[in-house]
């Protein structure tokens, strides 16, 4: 049975891929049936199912749905985000698996154990009375798992690390308001939402201890891409001596992307901002490492100088 | 004949106050009629007019509203909003005039003449080319008059030295998705909205030339009080060498307020955030003088250190 707070945001049963739609949480509860793998690209595409890992794994499930054309299928999954490293890895993993299904599961269940790990290491860091801030939502329903940011949250809540989560709203999409919210709910744990533009107010109060974050893709310097509104918070987080962790499995570290400057940066619908109206839509954006003070992995805490722990860390 | 640019959110006519209803523009273009000072203060404190020069300018027509309760209507008036120092001094202004109507006129007339000085004070220092960016409104809907922020950006754009501006949507009220892509559009000048959490990205993608604010108050040593997400930008802008220019009446500054510290910052409604969750909702922040370039008045253009031009400038 599973766990009250247990959200479990992807299911492969009977033959088909299971999406639970993310883009219209909390308000509903609905799934998805995905039987090819166009339909899991399009889940993808239009964040049905979004997070770094998230999309991965979905990514490998579609795979699993592939007939003859397996190699077709992995580049319409491939193609679907470009910013998140995880998703490529994935579909890596398991293209030439002789058995698709089998190797999509076990990655499934590996990011549940990796997502432990880090945010056990992770929740280590704080101390009794800590305010969290965080940022779009790296939870549950991000990972597949038990979350990256969101794991090392609930980890902190339960070793009674944690007083209390301050949760950027995170436009334009919300993923905040709806998701990382609706989340904490469950779990349990206080929190109290922002707009993202407050986070600087709250940390010159002296209210915030801590950020956690995840990433899409972090780079073998240990710049780190994640959901638009993540570098102001570092930057911020680095005025006020406020610790600023990126919480990620390593697969989403990308080995081959020199620094931030390499890493493609999404640009997504102007409509997803205001319809009917000019605007600029970047997903992403780019932290540098400099501004990072630790990188929650499932193979230990990671700091700087990042080339040579990221190396190692790869290299184990 | 007007300007077919001109916006007039505030027309005093047959007795009553008519007030432009910004919580519904752009969708609509709906008047609110007053009567009775209780009306405006209604209209102010649910920011049906909003934009510190401009409640200030509302709150005195309100006035030449009140029966014989002249003090109690102040006093309903001044209670509305807490951070705009223009609102009291307004009503300072008038509460004791022989003619309060034609000393609310006065007030009124002298805004415009105010903001289309400072406006082309400040657009001296634009560039041919320059790509400036703005968060909230503070143009002629926030100011009844020519707009202080908004004014620099029209009369950079008249002078030919504008070449686009970025738009903080400015959540949760969207006054920049709203209201600042309205004045624009009307004043044909180009423009694409972002989150309000985008600016760094493109600031450090050298998209950004100058950043230009209003102010809701300054305090005596050059810290300015202004929407929420006005102090990231600052922190950002000079991360990245960006000129920070805050533009404001002299009505603004508040010589009886020694630092930032000492503003109170309005808490809204978490409603306002998201219905039905918990939230908080601080309407402003607080830029410290040290990350402001220069601040735009009627007086001149004031320069660090701030509490010696600020002092000298209200001498004058």
């Amino acid at each position: 049975m599973p766990e009250p707070t247990s959200i479990e945001p992807l299911r492969f049963e009977e033959g088909a891929l299971l999406v639970l739609d993310q883009r219209v949480l909390p308000a509903a509860e609905s799934w998805v049936r995905c039987e090819t793998p166009a339909e899991v690209a399009d889940c993808i595409s239009s964040m049905a199912v979004r997070g770094a890992p998230a999309i991965g794994i979905a990514a490998a499930y579609g795979l699993a749905l592939a007939g003859e054309d397996r190699d077709g299928a992995a580049e319409l999954l491939r193609a679907t985000r470009p910013t998140a490293v995880n998703l490529g890895w994935a579909i890596d993993q398991v293209l030439d698996a002789p058995d698709v299904l089998a190797r999509a599961r076990e990655l499934h269940s590996e990011q549940h154990a990796a997502d432990r790990r880090l945010a056990e290491l992770g929740a280590s860091r704080f101390e009794a009375g800590d305010r969290a801030l965080t940022h779009c939502n790296a939870g549950a329903l991000a990972t597949a798992g038990y979350g990256t940011a969101g794991g090392v949250l609930r980890a902190a809540w339960e070793q009674g690390r944690l007083q209390q989560v301050w949760v950027d709203e995170t436009r334009p999409l919300l993923q905040g308001a709806r998701l990382t919210s609706y989340e904490l709910t469950r779990a349990g744990i206080p929190y109290r939402l922002i707009t993202d533009s407050s986070a600087g107010t709250l940390m010159a109060r002296g209210m915030v201890d801590r950020v956690v974050v995840g990433a899409d893709r972090i780079a073998a310097n240990g710049d780190v891409a994640n959901k638009v509104g993540t570098y102001p918070l570092a930057v911020l987080a680095a005025r006020h001596g406020v610790p600023f962790y990126v919480a990620a499995p390593l697969s989403t570290v990308d080995a081959g992307t020199p620094s931030g400057d390499a890493i493609p940066i999404e640009e997504r619908d102007a409509s997803e901002v205001v319809p009917g109206l000019p605007a600029l839509n970047l997903a992403f954006d780019v932290t540098p490492a400099e501004l990072v003070t630790a990188i929650f992995t499932e193979a230990g805490v990671l700091e700087a100088p990042y080339e040579e722990a990221i190396a190692a860390a790869l290299d184990r």
